[in-house]
């Protein structure tokens, strides 16, 4: 259970937006160019099946034919990370076997999502299911859609169980996230990552390892531009990457409704860039026309051909 | 796509326990018991899959196998009804092919439980769904576990689409379910039940057309006879029912915490019973000595067997 | 601390409606008219200051006349209950005193709501603020405003303390209600008032005492009369009485957003049928012409002169 | 209603501790050392009233008295902020009347927190509140008890009202008060502060203005060196100061219980340091003996005294 990679992580790990065809059928042209494109804009890892990645809308089948293509077009040139959340221990369990017989790096799991977990329960849970976990684990803490926080206290303990290398916190709380890594300030190979893009230049500044941002499926060098400033302290650069991401994050995700503008008006947007079908797995919808011409004129005034 | 059983369909459906000898293997034994038991206490219907059912714990092939058995058990018996509720529109639909080829009568889902729903969306997801539903379908409202309440405007409009035969409310909001019964005033077929068993002889006095009672898994006889009361008005009879309704509910579903008191308290109490055994599926676990102690000193209490 | 009014109280207790000229003015005339109203139509008591009283708007002076002004009109026809709900303990007591300077028979509270109080805080708050309470009190839920629940065992608490009388429950959970009831069982003299009025018959049916209930400033006599059918248990009156009790719960009180539509349904319709004026306190504002047009024609659809 | 300070307010800006000997009674002598301590630590200013000062737990009349007070010892020697936030929106007035006579610079305003309004309710609300407003005002971000959070595009646009000209924000969420940042690039002038100081450093580092931070009631000039620091980009400073700000967060305000644990730390470690009473308002206790001696503790292992 070593991960393929040095600890901790850092750097820039897209969670990869899963381009459908269909509920049922991926889009396996738009995978390959979007993996190709991240890749070229110099990610430092992948992340298949996170909320990005609308895990919880697909098939148990379209998961693992994600994995194993995803692994394929991937080839090692960047570790992948692959989501396992489930509300059912055993199917966690299976997508991890799935994640590691294709060559997957790590695994990346959320508490249970149906049921809400005590903390006893959940760091019982997490024992329990490194018992059999064939990869590395990354903790992964959404109570937007979970209900249910991992407290700190609660992530100390997990971090003594072996295999569980590091924590994604997409709280967007970065109160929480400090005493969290306060906590674990004795455990210089515990990787941090933080899910909204909005706050890694900070966090990154301040000692956190890197961001799990959706906006680098559209932009992975911008975002790893902006890793790279934070990391060196360097401002003059910084600033003004932190304006392209706040552009971004007020433009491109605040078009839709219900909650889901975010996903909508990301995958519209990379439809709008050529990459992949901004088909979108039941609940939600693709954007209509009005919507989609928002994207196009957002994206126009960011001149987005010069992110790239 | 018509229901086996005529509509509305009337009176107690438990929402059953599912028995269980670790985290993946049913105990068969304790299920033939319990179905048994409940069938022999009088009940109108059987409800898998439910939140009582522990359904969002369970891999695929244990829900598959548990309908399989389930059905098998049953034989027509009563009306069976089956979960099938996902955060995977496609996985649900899996499942209500296996309650249809196994020979159950009806499905039953929630909002999809991951990622949140407008309203709207959610509409559609019944619309698209039904498209290919192999069987007549109860809407399940659930908003503690699923954070998404059916607006009643969207009930009336769901139970315009072909397919969709009933409702089951869980909220315990009857406010609430007075609102989408008034509205659905003109369709004396649409089957209404109400999951908490503290409400269900106000509910069936009023109109309602019976209860999704979890401590009809324990007491199956009590609450079906609450409700042939309840439904003839016969207050004499009805009320020292409640009053054990009551001691069941503040007795045997409280010892617990972390809001699965409930689930451990009913499991606990069938084990007592020598009904079926009370292991839970992650996260939740049976209680331990002193709460197992509490559950038979609440039964002997309440002369359970008096109430079988 | 005697209640001056025999225990438990029954029937009917209209939340009054405050009628506003403007933030800081009663609408004098309009109050006269409105208590002339409802104790015409039959009321078993008058609750000023609850949240359809919109007491958390109004400034202390407008409450003191509020309170002054009604026990004026009231002169002791029925009993008058004052709601003294504050985040500052010492407020709710000054308004208590109010209360019983100017006659009125028993005040009612929620929890704090701004700091989330602890149960075992809630209990030792109403055991403090009981030593210097002049009047006797009510217990008042309302979880939606004020964030916390008063939880079963906590009520069971306060139920011991001297000159805690009764509790009226907003959260329109009557399976929690329930287990407080029970739970409380050997108390014949403590009073159950239910908030909304869309359960108020299956309450009463079921034992409750009777009903808070808003739309009893519009029709008081229909909710008096909802109230004695199911007092008696007389289904046949009592049947299409809920009718018409849903009819204006899902047509006068579901006009506006923002959760609001409630409070300015029901101050618009009084001001359509000529009671009181329909100015709200900020932060809400009356129905435009549109939402005021929509009013008027669901209480013609209600033939509403013929409910008065 | 010029603010009395160059704008934007730049730095520490301690919510003060509201030092009590009871209910209604001020702690005179433990606010004036509280004010001389913190001042002598280099506060930027002194926040007055807000949730830290229990606020909404306290009289008016206290209210009232804490500011004359205040402003009083504070003698124009930093600016004094007020907080005026209440559910009567007449009551908000009277105490900004109050300030203002008291000689204080600015008031500060949460939503109305019983009602839940709606945005445009709340753009309203502000809109008219400041018609007669006669001090400058900040709007207040408190999510947690308000149960309403500022839009951004709310705050774009009550940013346009004249009198408005800062915000502190207390949700935790930076990526959320980054997007308000973004809304109001152009906008200089308005002061940005954070409350949390576990996220005073990243906030400043990236243009924040500075932070109204509970733990300079006990440590002002650690929370001043802390902002220097990260206003000159001297991470070599900063860093270890951040450690000691997480210390206390993870030592201080995490011993109680119910969500009160910040506070009720917060003014026991007052009261070891010897500056003020920890008495606090209903609902609320002080810690009892072992609460305090791991107060005690904590202070020890600090080395609280090199931190004065």
């Amino acid at each position: 259970m070593q991960p393929n990679f040095s600890m901790p992580l850092r750097g820039i790990v897209p969670p990869l937006v899963t381009p459908l065809i269909d509920n049922e059928t991926l889009d396996v042209a738009g995978l390959e160019r979007l993996i190709e494109h991240v890749i070229a804009g110099g990610v430092h890892g992948i992340f298949l099946l996170g909320t990005t990645g609308e895990f919880a809308s697909l098939s148990y089948k379209l998961r693992e034919e994600l994995i194993r293509l995803s692994c394929g077009f991937v080839k090692g040139r960047v570790p992948v990370m692959v989501g396992i959340s489930d509300s059912a221990f055993a199917e966690s369990l299976n997508l991890a076997r799935k994640a590691a017989q294709y060559g997957a790096d790590a695994v990346v799991i959320t508490p249970p999502y149906y049921f809400e977990s005590g903390q006893p329960e959940l760091l019982e849970y997490l024992n329990r299911i490194m018992k059999d976990m064939p990869l590395p684990l990354f903790i992964y803490n959404m109570p937007v859609h979970t209900k249910v926080m991992f407290a700190p206290e609660t992530v100390r303990a997990a971090a003594e169980i072996p295999g569980i290398i590091g924590m994604k916190d997409s709280s967007a709380n970065l109160a929480y996230f400090n005493q969290v890594r306060y906590l674990l300030r004795e455990r210089p190979d515990f990787t941090f990552m933080v899910g909204p893009e909005e706050i890694t230049a900070e966090f990154v500044l301040m000692g956190g390892h890197g961001g799990v941002n959706g906006g680098a499926n559209m932009f992975p060098k911008l975002y790893v531009d902006l890793y790279k400033a934070a990391a060196a302290r360097d401002f003059d650069t910084l600033l003004p990457l932190q304006q392209k991401v706040m552009q971004i994050s007020t433009g491109i995700y605040k078009v839709g409704k219900f909650g889901s503008s975010y996903l909508k008006g990301l995958k519209c947007a990379l439809s709008v860039m050529g990459i992949c079908s901004d088909f979108m797995a039941e609940p939600f919808h693709r954007f209509n026309d009005p919507e989609r011409k928002r994207i196009e004129q957002v994206l126009e005034e960011l001149n987005y051909q010069e992110l790239l």
